[in-house]
């Protein structure tokens, strides 16, 4: 790999992304940031990816947006449904469908525009909580599919999919990031924050965070909503 | 297979595409119709494939936008590149970059929601022209993605992609619609028709659909801009 290399990073302005968007800079690639806007219920996340981007070294970001409200089906973007405040167990309501495979696929399409042969996802085994999209067989299923999918597969070059955060606990993703000077205060995990990008405190994202800061022994930079 | 199995099909307002929903609502399925919007030069395309989901039966239409454009790479979304019409060979300009992943990928989307574990679409090994994502193994590795995507295949039924008009020739796609009733003045299948769909006769797609109504020995009944 060259210096000059480049990457697409799904940047959806939370905790986890910013770690894999700061990580992926340190390993030497030109980062290109991609944010997705798939009609979520709130636009916060997409205002701390564009801090988060700016502040973490991208060449570029570009927001796409997807109408995915309109086939319904989640308590993230359907506003009939609401978002949960007690773990639950299985698939979550919160799980959007197809919300992975179609955020790999907008980022296929861009490195195909800009002839990179790598995207790098920050899924991993804690934010799985249920959702197949999450799971290390569905990174290489994608991985197979890019291969196949490509110009740059056809013509013989390898399509990598890369998921550092994949076997990381929310504490050691934390720690990576703060050592790479994360700035977590900028990102949004909340399911359902504020305008100000405040977390609610309760959601199943809320608690993932506040459990790994505390994990990590890292004091919480979160700012939460007046309870 | 009972009879109210769903299945959902692209539907682009093509003559494939046609022919696709025809068979699939004739195998016994309710067929829901999806096209993309992904900034396509021309709007006709769509309006025919609204005109072809309410002709054929399809238990719903929807339409859903995502803004390819803003990756550019594509004469199809790029309006920067011109439409080639003289025959291409290798990887055509016209290529989208990773298209059909995308509208699969969104498809899948909505089957989830639909509870459906079948996606029909209408790629072919005429229309592959170069294009890599229209070959078998790239459906193949679809199928496999979406078994591990999906809350359906975590709970272990069988997420389909069937692709029925893939070893098809043109003409043998045209004369399988005609004996499903399909009427495919229609349908659109030029690159660049003009607002009243008519077809510009130079394209690869109007030619690749010309030589199919002359292959099949039927009139064409497609409409074409002056010459």
């Amino acid at each position: 790999m060259t210096s000059t290399a480049r990457a697409v990073v799904l940047l959806s302005g939370g905790l986890d992304s910013a770690t894999t968007l700061a990580m992926t800079r340190s390993k030497g690639y030109a980062p290109y940031a991609l944010s997705i806007d798939y009609g979520q219920r709130h636009h916060a996340e997409l205002q701390a990816a564009t801090r988060v981007a700016a502040a973490l070294g991208a060449v570029e970001h570009r927001v796409m947006r997807v109408d995915l409200a309109g086939i319904g089906g989640s308590a993230l973007t359907d506003r009939t449904l609401n978002v949960p405040t007690v773990a639950s167990t299985g698939i979550p309501i919160t799980y959007v469908p197809a919300r992975n495979t179609l955020m790999l696929s907008l980022a296929l399409g861009w490195a195909e525009v800009l002839e990179s042969t790598c995207i790098v996802v920050g899924v991993n085994a804690v934010d799985y909580s249920g959702y197949p999209d999450c799971r290390p067989a569905f990174i290489d299923a994608f991985a197979r599919l890019a291969q196949v999918a490509t110009k740059a597969g056809v013509e013989g070059r390898t399509m990598r999919i890369e998921a550092p955060l994949i076997a990381m606990s929310k504490a050691q993703i934390i720690q990576a990031g703060i050592a790479l000077g994360v700035d977590y205060s900028m990102t949004v995990s909340c399911y359902q924050a504020d305008e100000q990008g405040r977390g609610c405190g309760a959601c199943d994202s809320c608690r993932l965070r506040q459990d790994g800061f505390k994990a990590a022994g890292i004091a919480d930079p979160t700012r939460y909503q007046a309870a």
